[in-house]
């Protein structure tokens, strides 16, 4: 009898045990989680905290006892794992109980990601908030409530920050103008939070094009975020809590300050094992996931992978990769080596009323890898012109010139509108490296209730494709 | 100095035209256009007769003015070509002020399709309509309208066909449940008319999956459609009018009757001139849309092309073919030899308050074809479990048992809840031949607000690829 044990239950980790035991029962399979929860849908977050989701265990797919009852499963919540010995094949796990060991035959070391903490005057103060784990969601789902509850608040809506209106809570600034930063700001205007988002470089959501940083900034503003681009932040200053926040020269009063600056992947255990790290900073692994030391695999936000496009270790941790890489590996250990591919670094985001997504390698990240890269930005109706409903799908298009494989893309529309899901179309081109004449080739679904007849990313196609043989490329 | 003539003047013709000219301004391009309307949005036609488009200009997107002045084109509108001479490269076109010889260097035939009228006693009474044309459109939109002032009805709403009410017009009797079928009975049902739907077939919408047509099949009986199925149109009664449609055994009353069976290709020009047809009834051409006659080209709804999966002729005529084709072969015309891609035969309906997507070859198709297919439909929420919107994407995929091939898919979901959109992922699978094991490795865009971590697309894949390696097959 044969065991895989896993470090970790989140995504990658209930993943890999799920899978493992469902294609071979006879498997042993031990699952150590530090925390009390599993498999949490830690995207779901801010919706939470926002007040549209009402209970934290609504995040939580599948439970503890489940996975104990339904998928035989020995899952040992509150267990810390402190060390993992390759040359025994043991790992030991700290609970409140006191130490167990734990042979295994696999293991997966899939320990995730931590909130990354920059190195601010003040950011210990009481009333600095990350985002990366339950508990964190927990605590400021209740500062949210106190708040209301000390305010005059309604039920959250979908309205703007009431950043000029008396009737405001906060202010509150949000350090970060990524996924957590927007989606954060989002679940604080509706609760009539005074939102302030601090930028450090000179566009939010930096991952996504230009265009699709504009049209999101603009949004912002029409929702009455203060957004301060180009904005080192110098000092949290207060008392015990955390009373303002010093940037460039101003001082703007906060009561509550949130840190999205980004995660870094937890491998201090991996390092320990003599479990080799990448030039990303997190594990590296083959294309089995499978690690430097034998047996040992690694997933989730704790690894690197290997980008669609390049084929060189990037680290872009999200959920579906955790997810996907997980699975394979419990298939893999359960007697079928199987690989899971790669990423292409494909997100989507909300933020109040647009909804934006990305694919690939954009414009800069397309000059970094060597391509010669040809970006063009379009806006099209996302419906038939003369349908009555409907609104502007904007899609960036970045090609290598040279050979006219299409790279990346960028899309952003109003919320319904489709830019995410017609990101779909671009996921299989990037990773099969199709060319822009080709893309432009395909067979779209058309209806007046959906599109123009030819959709916005094949009319960003055919732009690019006539710019890319005009000898001028303008 | 080259002439380049174009016989048709919708979305192949006036593509083409406008390419042609766009990429050559040396060339002249003559359109001849029987009617008088161009470039018009045939698709949009139901939304018009629903009222949602108030005008029928508002379906044009180039007016005759704008071809003319802006691009150029000399467009002859009300001329109808009577002939083609290919030795002698002149065509002959006929109008109210008597024929026009023409010649020609380069001739695209884009004579489009003719409604079909199935051989039912008593098809040609009044109150008998098709809709295949402007003018068609516009007789349907005085008949509701008419009817509509006659009666007490409302301003069109987008409620249940009020087959029970006493307020109802009607009733109306639809002949077929393909597209225009299902398109008809929602723009009827919302001006309160009492609609009876036929289909000769055991389903509607026989294009897509069993599992789609069943969702949008029960989705019109909550609409209040009377859907008949298995069943064979007698004739239709009465006087001058038409009064009743008498189906199997029953004799149903109705005002009027919209038949839509499908479309054949026109070609009587094009087969007196000499051009070749397909097996399929419809213009052959080469990957130019050249057809047998030198520098005679055809595309759009006369014309055949090869599916992208199969590469044999089909006669698939829909709107983005059209432009497509239209399009090359303007950039042909112009100097630059380009091919313009097969069809994947995916095709998008919205019926009432769901929508339906599909692409390449279903079960039955794939099976004709010599394939072994095997199907797999699963139905998953549309965005994550526990965000407070959503509803339902149901997808059918079908791969290639042997080789896991992904060869077609059917969606069905919701309106807004994407899955029309996302079958965007699965066109570009199909027409590059990538396995399920691809398809289920492919990264797609995943945030709470719009699928779950799996896109439904990718639940699919997984759960067929589960499927084929199962030794049963089970």
């Amino acid at each position: 009898m044969s065991t895989f044990v896993v470090v970790g239950g989140d995504a990658a980790g209930m993943s890999a045990a799920s899978k493992a035991k469902r294609d071979n029962p006879d498997l042993d399979v031990v699952v150590f989680e530090r925390g009390e929860w599993v498999s949490y849908g830690a995207c779901g977050l801010p919706y939470y905290i926002k007040g549209e989701i009402q209970s934290l265990e609504d995040l939580i797919s599948v439970t503890p006892e489940q996975f104990r009852e339904e998928r035989d499963i020995d899952l040992r919540t509150g267990h810390d794992v402190v060390d993992i010995d390759p040359e025994t094949r043991i790992v030991t796990a700290r609970s409140s109980d006191g130490d167990v060991v734990q042979p295994y035959d696999h293991l997966l070391i899939a320990t995730g990601s931590t909130a990354v903490t920059p190195p601010i005057d003040g950011i210990d103060r009481e009333g600095v908030y990350t985002l990366g784990s339950m508990s964190d969601g927990k605590g400021l789902r209740e500062y949210v409530s106190r708040a209301r509850n000390d305010g005059n608040l309604q039920q959250p809506d979908r309205g703007p920050a009431c950043h000029f209106l008396e009737t405001c809570n906060g202010p509150i600034g949000i350090v970060g103008g990524g996924y957590i930063g927007v989606e954060m700001a989002e679940a604080l205007a509706a609760n009539d939070f005074e939102v302030h988002l601090f930028q450090r470089g000179d566009r939010i959501l930096k991952q996504f094009s230009k265009a699709t940083s504009e049209t999101v900034l603009e949004h912002l503003h029409e929702q009455d975020v203060a957004v301060y681009l180009d904005t080192e932040i110098r000092e949290l200053v207060g008392g015990e809590s955390v009373e303002a926040i010093v940037a460039n020269e101003e001082r703007i009063p906060v009561e509550m300050v949130l840190v999205g600056t980004g995660v870094r992947p937890r491998t201090e255990l991996a390092e320990a094992a003599g479990v080799e790290l990448g030039k990303t900073g997190a594990i590296a692994t083959d294309e089995y996931r499978e690690t430097n030391v034998p047996d040992v695999y690694a997933a989730g936000d704790c690894a690197e992978a290997a980008h669609v496009v390049t084929g060189e270790p990037v680290y872009i941790p999200l959920a579906l990769t955790a997810n996907r890489h997980g699975r394979v590996i419990g298939q893999t250990v359960a007697g079928t080596p199987t690989m899971g591919g790669g990423v292409a670094g494909t997100a989507a985001v909300k933020a109040f009323d647009i909804e934006a997504a990305r694919t690939g390698l954009l414009h800069d990240e397309a000059l970094e890898a060597g391509f010669e890269p040809l970006t063009e930005t379009i806006k099209a109706k996302s419906r038939a012109g003369y349908y009555p409903e409907g609104g502007t799908v904007q899609v960036t298009l970045t090609i290598d010139r040279p050979t006219g494989r299409i790279l990346g893309g960028s899309l952003v529309s109003e919320y319904g509108e489709g830019a995410v899901h017609r990101s779909h179309a671009l996921v299989g081109a990037v990773t099969e490296g199709n060319t822009v004449d080709e893309l432009s080739n395909y067979d779209l679904a058309y209806a007046p209730p959906f599109n123009t007849t030819w959709d916005p990313v094949l009319t960003a196609a055919k732009v690019l494709s006539g710019k890319r043989q005009s000898p001028s490329g303008a």
